[in-house]
């Protein structure tokens, strides 16, 4: 049996709580939060808004405010055990070296109240202790996660790729969204080519997938688009996108 | 029975000839390329490279390259007989005005040999004279589609539309593909926050969905992506959808 504690009670903490209270093997000691309010969550455990409090356990998982995890950390009233945060883009060593430490990344978008299936989310682990990455790696395999080992730096570069994919991609939605909207065109009509384009990786690299004006150098397509767009920053973007496809595939 | 001739031997002139081919109510008499090399495919149904051969149907649907559209059109040996285009950027008038015209637009990325389903994908229709829409309507029942009245002005911005939550998508996943290659982090790590992203927006608006840095104006993170990045045409990129985003949220 593996015991917990989660620092935090937000979004994550709530993910994570969920998925280790439902499987066999782990167990949530308690759940520490600064503030009372978001504890009640949590009420089938023991809760506590003071650090002093915490119980002993195996694990202390720090879910917090990227912020936050180093003040936390510092504060911890306790040495030589494992303590691990949850962020993609904090290194492992904001993290007080007074204990033992790691990273238990879970490269997904969560949203509150929103079900996860964990067997679909890939955990970036790191440990500072071969050992310690045998506990990540125990937890990453009871709730059924594909893990991976992951250094800081590795992370850093994860964290700037996923605002590509998901931050980046979603305001292409958006902006999809208000020219369908000036249009009068509902948006929905677009919602097969999203969830087709983002099928297509799972079997083409992006590099072979791409098609459009840009890709095939469509100069006469390109300013019969840059014509029709009415915002300034759309025409910028499409300007600067078509330019780096462009680059791409050598034209 | 509709009876169908299609224009065009390439991608989609493939698709749509599978689809309409299995579908009850519907019966393609004929496929014209200018050319015989890709008209093996259609060796179960009579095939052609003369338009003076082109037999009697109730519709031409000409499924050709966008710049070959109006010189096919123009070149059809009869008149008053309902002739389509399959594109997005072409307006119906690019037909020639000899012939009832229409456009026959389905909104999908279509990769050549890789099956689809025509039940989710969009058909975008639109016709010169009302009676012949009901024509494409029976045609997009038949074969399951979705179905939208899009006039070629609106046509036209769901074609930009289709740019930015296709094209420039892909174009992130394959800036992220990049970085993680040249941080030796296998891709398929993100596969998953790439299916989720699009999966989102069947429940979020893409305004609703937003989240990352540029939403939060969370500098410190901005700065630290920039200077992960190596390549200038990225971090151009990262700062003008950055700069666009905080735009979108009043920043
Ligand atoms: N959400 C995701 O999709 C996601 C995905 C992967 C990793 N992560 C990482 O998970 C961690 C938590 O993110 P989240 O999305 O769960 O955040 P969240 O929902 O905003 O929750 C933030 C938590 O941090 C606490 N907190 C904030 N500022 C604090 C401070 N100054 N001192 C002490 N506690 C503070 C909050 O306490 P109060 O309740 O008192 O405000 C709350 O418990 C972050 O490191 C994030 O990078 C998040
Ligand atoms: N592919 C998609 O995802 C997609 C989606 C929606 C709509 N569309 C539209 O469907 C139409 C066809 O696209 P596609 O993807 O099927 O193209 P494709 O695979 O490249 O096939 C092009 C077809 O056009 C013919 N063609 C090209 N130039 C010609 C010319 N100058 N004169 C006569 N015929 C010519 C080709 O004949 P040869 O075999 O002799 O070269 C071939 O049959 C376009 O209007 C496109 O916008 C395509």
């Amino acid at each position: 049996m593996i015991q917990m504690v989660i620092l935090g009670a937000g979004n994550l903490a709530q993910h994570l709580y969920t998925v280790f209270r439902a499987t066999e093997g782990l167990e949530v000691v308690q759940v520490y939060n600064r503030s009372q309010k978001a504890l009640s969550y949590f009420n089938a455990t023991n809760t506590t808004t003071s650090l002093k409090e915490l119980l002993e356990a195996d694990i202390y998982i720090i879910a917090v405010a990227d912020d936050a995890i180093a003040a936390i950390a510092n504060k911890l009233p306790f040495t030589d055990r494992l303590v691990v945060h949850t962020s993609g883009s904090a290194s492992m060593h904001m993290l007080h070296k007074k204990n033992r430490r790691g990273v238990f990344y879970p490269l997904q978008t969560f949203t509150k109240g929103v079900k996860v299936d964990f067997t679909k989310i890939p955990l970036c682990l790191e440990t500072g202790e071969k050992a310690d990455f045998k506990i990540l790696k125990s937890i990453a395999d009871a709730i059924g996660s594909n893990s991976y080992k992951i250094s800081s730096e590795q992370r850093r570069a994860l964290h700037v790729s996923a605002v590509f994919v998901n931050n980046f991609s979603n305001h292409m939605y958006r902006i999809a969204h208000e020219i369908s909207e000036a249009n009068n065109v509902p948006f929905e009509i677009l919602h097969p080519l999203i969830q087709e384009t983002a099928n297509k990786i799972h079997t083409l690299t992006p590099y072979m997938a791409q098609t459009g004006p840009a890709k095939r150098g469509d100069q006469k397509t390109i300013d019969d688009h840059l014509e029709k767009l009415d915002k300034d920053i759309h025409k910028e973007i499409y300007t600067l996108l078509t330019q780096s496809i462009a680059k791409t595939y050598g034209r």
